[in-house]
């Protein structure tokens, strides 16, 4: 009798197996939800991707001195939690089996023609300069403008709170521009330019004032012909584009001062190289100009300098801030320091900003803030 | 003598030898030029990616039935030829060894809390209603308003060409939603609404309108908490947002028609369901009412048409315009043919389009483009 019930009762476990498994096996795989990154309360960072076919994968973040390997569970989500970090926003990408692959559960990306990377925003106790607060905000908007010759070209402006009121005042202008292969959005998105304004502005810290974003090249530096940023004929396209297209769009468009005491310029590397250039070479447009690591070669000191070394009591008289902020581990900063060297034999008047760092835009938000309250005063 | 001298050039040609090869492997790894995507004239286009340690990838775009084999050169670059393809714009991704990638050399990106796409542009011989053309451009502006609750929340706003200028006219306005994972930069970005209507207006074919894309929905879709888009809490969150904190924002700082003939509401997909809700209950608000491809369920019907239902012929005499459009392969076609059933019955007035292609974005560019002819007219 004992026998005589086993036999059936495995015999429907068996059953109850073969329909189980036919069941799990019918479902379509199970997409895990995945959050990243997940920044904690002690600045602790979570990161997290969904790569079930993916062998091996490392988070590489600024934040980091090298990448770390990230753990895979068994739904296929490759995890890690890092820090604590200390606050700030940062770029950072997953290295997918050596692939750099930005972070897909995540909106915020760095605009860039040449990687792919997202950005992390780790907060902190405090408020920062670039945190997003409930104060008034400027507006930030997308525009374009023909020039015949290389075509309809994007530019990004920032009006400070109260622009579209005040109409019948005039504001300040810094024409500020990007990295290499950054792009027109790079400053808003990555370099959060508006969100320092409207921080500065609203503690009464920086002049309201309008910040010009353009496309910051002739041609894209990744084609073949253009070379880098700061190649001889791609410059001589963007100058062209600048001061005959940009320019009097800008002013025609927009409420701000034509006159060179209300009109700065500044970037960052290669475009920083770039905002000496185009600010030095000419007094009668910029007396603020300003470079954060600025990308330059020895041999373009003259060509930046023309002007200047020229007639440096001149140039003393005209420049009412010439500003220069490089971090003390960025690879720029050894021809900064020549290049300061030969400022000072030529007495050649300028501020220097040493921070800590490399060539980050964690710097460039520093430079930034630090600069935009000397600008117009 | 002559074994005497070989010996030495033997000799000589192994330490060349050594010597080259220890050159080369010093060398940092040569990272080849890649561009990517190519478009060429006859409309054919040349997808690239650059991965050495990279087994398989596939492209992915909307305009092939299913991924295509891209081809490895030796330099570790793979790439594949694909088309003549159909002048349009259009969402494509890199599948490396089945992991979905953005194409690191293009910045044209696809806004989208749940993946990451790329976009491709082939304009072909003649422009069409969303290339940008040498007309006069509207500008789109990016701004912060507070909801006590929620917190600091983005909105993209459209103005037409002319607005800064003619500061003593009013607009009217036109809400336009997102669907389920896009967020408030898809509609200009992937769905270029104010190209189209820049183009439309210049031919005289559109109203100067304004376009308000919020953030649409109460928290992102990806959390725990809040299902999909049109999930009943999320959508109250977002209602009271909507009425209470972004309408106020936009009329408090935009010159925009305040009755409920100046006032249109649109989405596509998930934000298609929300536009008919918001849209169909609030007559007060609004008479014109559109869906693209919108996304319901059947037990939505009701609860997105309770004032219609109450009262077809109310209804009828305040819609100006109750459109709705859809492809012929959208996985949303069959419940729309139910819900056109429903409104046939209860002699409701609607006007529904029929388009070629599935859920798609380059729908969407043709529905609004569509749409936007009949607005305020």
């Amino acid at each position: 009798m004992k026998s005589k019930r086993l036999y059936p009762k495995v015999f429907l476990i068996g059953y109850w197996f073969l329909f189980l498994t036919a069941f799990i096996f019918s479902q379509p795989a199970r997409v895990p939800e995945v959050i990243s990154p997940e920044v904690n309360k002690d600045n602790t960072v979570i990161f997290r991707f969904y790569a079930p076919t993916a062998n091996e994968v490392k988070l590489d973040a600024q934040f980091l001195k090298s990448p770390v390997l990230m753990e895979k569970n068994t739904d296929g989500v490759f995890s890690v939690k890092v820090g604590p970090v200390s606050p700030d926003m940062y770029p950072y990408c997953f290295k997918v089996d050596g692939i750099n692959v930005a972070d897909p559960k995540n909106t915020a990306i760095f605009p860039n023609e040449g990687f792919q990377y997202s950005l992390v925003e780790i907060t902190g106790d405090k408020p920062l300069v670039h945190t997003i607060k409930d104060v008034p905000h400027g507006t930030v908007s997308y525009h374009y403008y023909n020039n015949p010759e290389l075509g309809i070209r994007p530019v990004v402006i920032y009006t400070p709170p109260g622009y579209e009121k005040n109409v019948n005042k005039d504001y300040p202008v810094l024409y500020l521009l990007h990295g290499t292969t950054d792009v027109e959005e790079t400053w808003t998105k990555v370099g959060r330019a508006n969100i320092i304004l409207d921080n500065l502005i609203n503690e009464g810290k920086a002049e309201p004032m309008i910040i010009v974003m353009p496309y910051g090249r002739g041609y894209p530096v990744i084609s073949k012909s253009s070379g880098s940023l700061r190649n001889w004929d791609n410059l001589q396209v963007f100058k062209k584009d600048f001061f005959n297209y940009l320019m009097p769009f800008v002013e025609g468009n927009y409420r701000v001062k034509k006159d060179n005491n209300s009109r700065a310029i500044a970037g960052f590397s290669g475009g920083g190289g770039t905002s000496l250039y185009l600010g030095l070479n000419n007094p009668d447009y910029f007396r603020w100009v300003i470079g954060f690591a600025p990308g330059m070669k020895t041999d373009e000191f003259d060509r930046n300098n023309e002007v200047v070394f020229n007639n440096p009591e001149q140039a003393n008289k005209n420049l009412k801030l010439f500003w220069m902020g490089v971090g003390k581990d960025d690879f720029v900063y050894t021809i900064l320091k020549d290049y300061y060297k030969i400022l000072d034999e030529k007495n050649i008047k300028y501020e220097s900003f040493l921070s800590d760092g490399g060539h980050t835009w964690m710097n460039c938000k520093l430079f930034l803030s630090t600069v935009a309250q000397k600008l117009f005063k």
